[in-house]
């Protein structure tokens, strides 16, 4: 479930983000617990093994190593890499929440466009609906792992009610070699075009506005299908990925405490927990962490998107919307305002 | 309220944004000067513990301390963090600012296109104004923490004219579990169509502009919607703020004036006042708190927008354009080039 | 007036760009040297003081102070924050360029969608074309303040012929605490269905192109008036401008040459003439002087965008292909490449 | 093949990025492992040189060159020139991507609009459809070497079955010396008038959203033809490349162990392999690769756009849906929502 | 000629971008031989003049001259503010390439809705895509000094057929101040109103597809005209230039071996070819030639957009499709996949 905190930075308060770092639920402390301590852990096995177990010549040239290691891992710009990096998943994150495909554009349309109460009428507003709702499902069960877990087939996606058993058979009739989810769309177009030719939909003008609506939809599920599809190339993951990962095994070694008896310069006081390491250790991974949680977002953390309660509730509002409400209309009476 | 200072700064003069350092309101001043009592407080106890307390040993711990600190305030990348960062929440902000929905485009139309000034054509023109403000009214009450106190039920609502008792009724008598503000523009819709039957909107070019119309202002609405939902990941924001508190927490300790007589490099000289890293305390702070002003521009921020001025405006302006001014034209008239 | 030098870079030549170094006009010189001068003053003076009336001890202290700013000066981030302010300030401005309102669209289709050579068809169509050049004047008026000189009451706005004496007598009259640039449009929107009514406009197709386009011109009216509203923020121009004016106040003195014979590190050398610091001086205020020139781009300044020049244009083309060049076409002959 | 590995992190878990450097397909490895090889072979040689063959005053020069060369590796601002480069290259690699030709849009459109279901309709809709494939295979022709290695000549183009032998005389027939891909699309346009004109296609509603859908297709060709006729320019790429060789380079030499009796500065340790200069190593020509993959995202790297199956994909699907899909609908009946 | 290389870089290979440091059109060493030779020259000069002309004081003052002004030409910022200005200039020309006009899709309209193969059908045809590429002439003009070289005068543009005498007189009689570019697409408006009453296009909705795509194209136009008009400010390019050019300054003198008797820290060497300096500049300098060809892509230089073939090229295919190829349709038959 997303992680929404935007009602508590309403004002710029004292010290306005300081309650945020106490969170626990979508927070950098949770979903670094686990690297943090194996960090810990390796850090003070070696500082047990340098302050204990070595010899006076292995202090010495693990002192060496020591510097040498510290001297490299500021050489590493992680900073940059990982801003660069960042900046490109999260412009890809929310390009991806912005094509989430909505139904309501196309429910108002077919409300308002798609005429007649009775029953035929209704049953075309509800099957062009359903198509629609259809191909949305069926780019989900493509791109999110929470969505494909509740239909895993596509028995599932008939028995959840998206599909009926004769348009799966058909569904399923279609030879082709490549994904099928702009099925339900030539579906769409051909039974708009039938009601048209009805006098359900009124004129082309009608006809084509819904048409309009109904490619803008297909392109937002084109486009979501496209990110899952063609990822960030996975060089540029790993270069990132290695740059971080070298960081900290440069730190594991080069930000020990060394013998301050040694007048090594910066290394007069032995502090046992290097806490800025430390506070830089959740600075890095926490930013790499950003990274790794948006980067497909349509998994299970915290922070990804409810595909599965998308499904629902737009099923459930577009139905609504083309049937029940379908010229329901209140009584229009004068406003408060009126002269 | 917005600060607008462009007329300020319309020309580039002599040292031309210094007028601006001198502004209070809305200024990184009154923002900030809470937390800058507390650092500077801070920071003067640890000098006052350095200087008159500690003893000689505890001194050139503390020394050491002082020297180590310093060192690692100068390795936490705060600029780049935060400069990356404030991109995001800028670019966020302003895309908020752009989609704000304004009702004009749609009065337009309706003033237009809507036929009829006998009180049944002024009746729907005022009605499909009415729903569109409504749906804004919706929208805000979720975003907007100002716009939640001042309609904090939907008696409210009602009471203020935006919607009528029997419309409240036939909206919460709507089984959904999910949020309702689509419900107006379903309204909306039909109520066009059934104006198109009845000939009070000519045909379906105009229908469909309106409806047109009609689904960019719901855009804009969810668009808005959506920026409260799905915010900045918690991790972001997090990172970010720790970064900032970590190198002020470094400061704290790493920028004291040391006892000259020591030697230390670098600190042959001491001046009691810190006055680049208060300076820095200023820079830094500032840099953040624009961040923590503008991730929410819905509060009650000196800079956030003001979302219950332009509900006023809007239902007010809107109701004028399509009813008083409907056909209600000036004389033509030849203007002062003619020929 | 826009600086214009384009055609002086449209070839990538031997050290091309040196010549726009040797310009005046809305060049950095220009800008700056009243800066300039003062910096240079304030660097001489401190410098006397220091070489000539200064004690030994004091002379000690003040070098001490010196190479303490030095330090500092260093240390702060100028060119990120720069980078990262100019960057928006650019993108800023050059969308409010590419929305300024031309009424160009707009004429081409009143000019063939609207019929008649009659009078009252010419009537007609210098009319609307009026309320489109009547908006983007009023917009204009709030936010630029050269055209706001030029036309500082509605008297003004009569008299130049944009509005005649009974339309501002409506306009007058309309309660509203609200601005009311939106009203021409509203007028706009009804003459053109009373012209549609009357046959003048043959269709919803013609009517709805050009109400279309019509609420193309009013987004960019009201981008432009967004743009003056919601200006960055404040606490973001005062970080700024913090930052560059910290850096030089700490340039004034950690840049100053000290006594050779010291023997301070990199202090061995006198010249009288900081001469790298005078160009930092020039490199960094310029950039910040780059950011004045364009927060604001309708005031009076040499980049500035002519907006009296547009309104002036806009009229003057718009009326002239509205009503001399309807329907007056040149006779159709074959061209050269026929057959 | 593009390397898909989204569901690989769809979430956040422990360490999770560490299992995507264990891939080798696409992966950072694969690409380097021949420079890398190079890289390290060259290091080695000149290690053994100066260990094994130089003489004494040799060594000594070599030891000065070496800190020489290393003092400006690390002046080489290699990060941000590869981060606004990489920036850049990923940016119209994702554009591309974006912009590549599917015909769906079109084919539900003809799928409805179209009338007819006889031979001479199939045929109309069938050859509208070829057209749309023809064109975007001529401009795939163009962009793509996987693509021209498949359809060397013209002759492979008909007999796949994109161009009749007829339409081909057509095509070669008409004199010009400029690339002719836009003749399929101006062919479609008189097809569909004249479909217009015969009653298939039932009024100019209908006939303008396809001729608009299809300009749409041919903005998407061409934009694609633009990206490799016009590059990033040579100069950019060559300063990067520059930079990148010249950093390696540098450090063939900077980064080698010298002689630990000399007491150079940070040359106490003598570790033979450096493995924080191969880590950099990968780093940066890790990310130099990124550019190289993405730079023409139309060769046949691993992580290339799949055009052959692309081209296959869209006439197989597109003459399948406004062929035998056409007006082929699913008996409508009531879903399991009803009442 | 633009220079094309991407065939070139199709695969990424082993040092698949080395060959592209191997070409000299468009090259890095094409655009900056000559000022690498006066670079190189001057550097020389002081050289020669220090190692053999000074005197020992003098020699011991340019000494310290020199490591003064190293350490300055490391403080100047060159690659940030290179990086974010080269940023800005790529984008400007992009979007120039994006916007460049091309009559395509004006042509396929014209083609399929303006009907008649008679005579004065086509003569309307021809007219109407002589204006649009009469307009396009007139913007290139004014943007390109190529163009403008070929049309120095009207004359020209009369003698190349893009006008007929009579429509000169008639351009040229109309009194206004401004520039008059607009005026064949009014003359285009009025001539499609004329042909949509004449009956040559067939109703409201194919004539407004022509106007809002000749709207389009007059954007694009405009837009080209605006990038032309409103360049990046002059203050920009001069901080910039300020930067580089300074910084190549400082390094002729900083950048010098000085004497390696002398003992200065880093001067142990001597190369007297400094190898890295001059790569610097390649590289520096180069990235500076990168803004300087694409700030105004409309000149001569190797890489610029070649707006006179275009101009040929959009005449030529223009004319061809809306004349010889009106409805001159291929035969339809089966393709090869029937049934």
């Amino acid at each position: 479930m997303t992680v929404t905190y935007s009602s508590k930075v309403a004002n710029a308060t004292f010290f306005g983000f300081h309650r945020l770092l106490l969170k626990w639920k979508g927070s950098i402390y949770k979903l670094l617990y686990r690297e943090f301590i194996v960090f810990a852990t390796l850090y003070t096995a070696i500082s047990v093994l340098y302050r204990f177990f070595l010899t006076g010549s292995q202090k010495r040239f693990f002192e060496k190593l020591s510097i040498y290691c510290d001297k490299y891992a500021e050489q590493i710009p992680v900073t940059f890499v990982l801003g660069f990096y960042v900046t490109l998943v999260v412009n890809r994150w929310w390009n991806q929440f912005v094509n989430l495909p909505w139904p309501d554009r196309l429910m108002f349309l077919i409300s308002s466009c798609v005429q007649g109460r009775d029953e035929y009428g209704r049953l075309i507003r509800r099957t062009l609906m359903r198509y629609v709702n259809l191909t949305s499902l069926l780019i989900f069960r493509s791109v999110s792992t929470a969505v494909y877990k509740r239909f895993p087939t596509m028995d599932h996606v008939v028995g959840a009610g998206f599909m009926t058993r004769h348009e799966r058979k058909i569904f399923d009739d279609l030879k082709s070699p490549h994904l099928k989810y702009w099925v339900p769309f030539v579906w769409f177009g051909n039974l708009a075009s039938k009601a048209r030719n009805e006098g359900r939909i009124r004129d082309s003008v009608d006809l084509q506005t819904l048409m309009n609506e109904m490619n803008k939809f297909r392109s937002w599920c084109s486009l979501l299908f496209g990110y899952d599809w063609v990822g960030i190339p996975l060089v540029y993951t790993q270069v990132v990925t290695l740059a971080v990962y070298t960081f900290f095994f440069a730190c594991l070694i080069g930000r020990q405490f060394l013998d301050t008896d040694q007048g090594y310069q910066g290394h007069d006081l032995d502090l046992y927990v290097p806490i800025f390491t430390l506070l830089q250790f959740f600075f890095y991974a926490g930013w790499l962490k950003v990274a790794e949680q948006l980067i497909n977002p349509f998994g299970e953390d915290d922070d990804d998107f409810e595909t599965n309660w998308c499904i629902d509730r737009n099923l459930q509002v577009s139905l609504l919307a083309v049937d029940e409400m379908h010229m329901n209309l209140p009584r229009m009476e004068r406003d408060i305002y009126w002269n």
